[in-house]
C-alpha cells in the first residue's frame, strides 16, 4: 500500500535506532507518518553485552532480541538489508538490494572498531564488534582449550589471551575472561596456572580519564583473580601471535581481540558527510549541519556539551537519550513547531570486573565498588531492556544472577 | 604400607580394567591380594559414547565418572600414570614416573586408530579416540559455524563434515551429527542447506557385515535427515581440507574426523607379545600365549570363537564379560584351582541413529528399529553405569531424554 504520507527512514537497530523507532510509533499516529527502519540483521543486539558474548559469559540469545518482538511490523515497515550509501541530493538511502526513499531519514549504524592503523591488527586480531565477531571470540579462546591435551608438545602461549586497550569494554572483557578461565580449566582439564589473561594499555593507566581511586579498585580486583596489565606499553605490530610492544618486546597469545578504539559508521564518509575523528558533529538539535532532515545519533554523532566544551563520551546511555530529542525534533518538523535541543542527563557509569564485583559513579560523582556496584550495573542493564519491552522483555532477558 | 600379599595389577580404566578392579574387589577379600589399577586420567570414559561428544550431544562429564567415584581407593591403588611397557622377564610395568612390580597383570589399554597408512590421514583428520580427542572435534566443528558469517567470502565446504569409515562409530557419529548440525544453523544463523554430513566407506555398503535389511533402514533413515553417502568409495589421501577418493575426485569439508579402524594398544608391540592385526589372540582363559600371570582384555585381544573359527567382535559388551572371566580366573590362580574358559553371551548389537532412531538385534537376533530400538540403546548404554556404580551414577550419568 504506498502513501502520500511523509516517510522516517531509520538507519540502524542499535539502541539509538530501536528507541527512536519505538518513541516514533507513540509521539506520531499512523496516519502522521510512514515510518520504516532498516537493519542488516532481523535482530537488535546489546552493543554494551558483547564482551559477555566474547567471553563465554552470556549467550548469543540473552545479548539479542528479534526486532518484531518489540517493533510491531504493522505500525513500522522492517526492512532487513545492509545500507550501501545515503544520496543526500536525491534523499535516497541505496540498500544493497535496493533503494528507499526518505523525507526524514535518522542516521543510527553505530560504530566500527578503529585500529588506528597499527600494524597487523586488523588482520590478526578480533573484534567486539557484533554478535558474529564476539561469539567466534569465545569458540576461539575455547577451542585453544579444547585442542591442548591433544597436542604433542602444548604451548602454553597458545591459552594466553591478549586484550589490545584498557578502556571501558577490555577492562570489562578482562573482567568476564577472569570468571570464565578458571571454569574452561576445570571443562577441559588443564593446570589453571597455564592460562594467562593480559591487558595492554599505551596510557600510563588502564582507564584513561576514569577517576583515579576507581581505577586503582579496578585494578587490584581484577590482578587479584590472575589479570595481568602492561601499562605504558604502545603495541607497534599486532603478528599472528603476538603483540610487539615498546622496543620489541613480544608478547604471545593464542588469542587477541583489539577493544582499543571505535569510529563512527564508514556509510557517514561514502556518503558525503564532514567527519571530525570519523564522526559527524552534530547540532544541538541532533540535525546533521545545514541538512533539515536528517539526523545523526549515537556512536555516529559527536554531540557536543557547551559546558566543557568537548562531546558527550559515546556511551549507550547517550544513544538512548538521542531518541528523545531526535524523535520529538522529528514530530517539530511535521508539525513545523520550533526543535529542541539535547541536554545530556547523566546518570552515571558503572564498568563491571565480572559476576560479583563492578565500580563506577552514580548520581552525582556517588563512588560505587564492588557487590554494590555489581548490583547497580545489572540495574542499568536491564533497564534497557525495560525501555525497549517492558517488563516481559526484562523477565525473558535481562540479568538476575545472584552473587 | 608395603605387603606381601600377591599384588595384581589391571592395566587401564576402561570398560575390561574397571569391570575386572570392581570384580576382583568383590571375589578376593582384602588379605588375599593388593589390587592396583593404573590409568593415564583420573577418569574412566565411555568409549561407546564418545562419537556422542563428537557431535556434541552430551557433555564430556556425562560420558566419563571419577574413578575414584566407583573404586574405593582405600580398597585399591589407584596409580595415575602412563604405561611405557611391560617387562615380562622381572614382572614389572615400566610407567612414564616410575616402574610398578606385578604378580598379576591384566592388560586392558583398549584401542589405537588405525589409518591403514592411508596418505595424509594421520596428519589431516581427527579421531574418535578418548576424551580429550573427542571433545575437540565438536570444538572444531562449532568453530567452523561461529567463523562462518564473519568471513568476507565464506567457503560453503568449510561447513561440510566428513567422516571417514561407515563402521558402527561412523554411522552413530553421522547420526548424531544429523541432530546436531540444524541446532548449529539456528546457533549461528546459518542457513540449514550449507552444511553438509558426507560418509564415505570402501567397501560396497555402510555397516559391512551386518544384516542387510538393517542397513537399508539406517541408510534411508540418515538420508532423509540429510546425511550424504558415498559408499564404495576407497580413501587414496587425506589432505587438510578433502579425502581424494577412488581416480583422484576431491571431496571437501571444514572437518575431516577418521572412523574407519582401531588396532590394539601400541604397549602390546613394545612389550613383546606376538601380535595378529595388532592384538594378542588370547587363550579360552584370556590369559596371554605361554603366560600364567598375564591376562589381556578387551580391544587389546582378540578371543576366538571357535565354533566360526573367528575372533568374537570387539564390543564394550565382550570387554565387560571378560572381565568376569579374568577374575574368576586370578582367583582360581591365588588358590590354585582351574581356570574357566570365555564363554561369549551375545545380547546383541543396537547401533544409535541419533536421538530417537536406531536399530540392531536382540536376543537371538531379533531385529529392532525405530524408537523401539532407540529405547533399547538407552538400555544398554544405562547397564554399564549401573554395573560400575549402581542406581547412584545410573541416574546421575544415564540417559533418560525422552522422545
Amino acid at each position: 500500500m504506498s502513501t502520500n504520507k511523509p516517510r522516517i527512514v531509520v538507519l540502524g537497530a542499535g539502541y539509538a535506532g530501536m528507541m527512536t523507532t519505538k518513541q516514533l510509533t507513540k509521539k506520531l499516529s499512523p496516519e502522521e507518518a510512514e515510518i520504516v527502519l532498516v537493519n542488516k540483521h532481523n535482530y537488535h543486539y546489546q552493543t554494551t553485552w558483547l564482551h559477555e558474548v566474547a567471553a563465554g559469559t552470556i549467550n548469543t540469545n540473552q545479548a539479542r532480541v528479534m526486532i518484531s518482538d518489540v517493533i510491531n511490523p504493522n505500525r513500522v515497515r522492517l526492512v532487513y538489508d545492509s545500507v550501501v550509501k545515503v544520496n543526500k541530493d536525491n534523499q535516497k538511502v541505496v540498500l544493497e538490494n535496493g533503494d528507499l526513499d526518505y523525507d526524514y531519514l535518522v542516521i543510527a549504524l553505530g560504530f566500527e572498531t578503529n585500529t588506528f592503523g597499527i600494524k597487523g591488527m586488523k588482520e590478526n586480531a578480533f573484534f567486539i564488534q557484533d554478535v558474529d565477531s564476539s561469539r567466534q571470540i569465545y569458540e576461539h579462546i575455547e577451542y585453544q582449550f579444547a585442542k591442548y591435551n591433544n597436542e604433542e608438545n602444548p604451548k602454553e602461549e597458545s591459552l594466553a589471551i591478549l586484550v589490545g586497550g584498557g578502556g571501558f569494554t577490555g577492562i570489562e572483557f578482562v573482567g568476564e575472561l577472569a570468571e570464565q578461565v578458571p571454569k574452561l580449566c576445570r571443562k577441559y582439564d588443564i593446570d589453571p596456572n597455564i592460562p594467562r589473561i593480559i591487558n595492554v594499555e599505551a596510557a600510563p593507566s588502564i582507564m584513561p580519564g576514569f577517576d583515579e581511586e576507581l581505577v586503582a579498585y579496578a585494578k587490584k580486583s581484577l590482578e587479584e583473580r590472575g589479570v595481568e596489565f602492561r601499562e605504558g606499553a604502545k603495541i607497534a605490530e599486532c603478528k599472528e601471535d603476538a603483540f610487539v610492544v615498546n622496543e620489541g618486546e613480544q608478547i604471545k597469545a593464542g588469542t587477541i581481540v583489539w577493544t582499543g578504539g571505535v569510529t563512527g559508521n564508514s556509510i557517514l564518509s561514502k556518503s558525503g558527510f564532514e567527519l571530525t575523528k570519523g564522526k559527524v558533529t552534530v547540532e544541538d538539535t541532533l540535525l546533521a549541519p545545514s541538512e533539515d532532515n536528517i539526523f545523526i545519533l549515537g556512536d555516529c554523532a559527536w554531540v557536543m556539551n557547551k559546558e566543557e566544551d568537548r562531546p558527550y563520551p559515546p556511551t549507550a546511555q547517550s544513544a538512548i537519550q538521542h531518541a528523545g530529542t531526535c524523535s520529538t525534533n522529528i514530530k517539530a518538523l511535521l508539525h513545523n513547531e520550533p526543535l529542541e535541543s539535547f541536554i545530556f542527563d547523566n546518570k552515571g557509569t558503572v564498568a563491571s570486573l565480572g559476576k560479583s564485583d563492578a565500580m563506577g559513579t552514580v548520581f552525582d560523582d556517588k563512588k560505587l565498588y564492588g557487590k554494590t556496584a555489581s548490583s547497580m550495573k545489572k540495574v542499568i542493564d536491564n533497564r534497557w531492556l525495560f525501555l525497549l519491552g517492558g517488563p516481559k522483555l526484562t523477565l525473558k532477558k535481562g540479568k538476575f544472577r545472584p552473587f
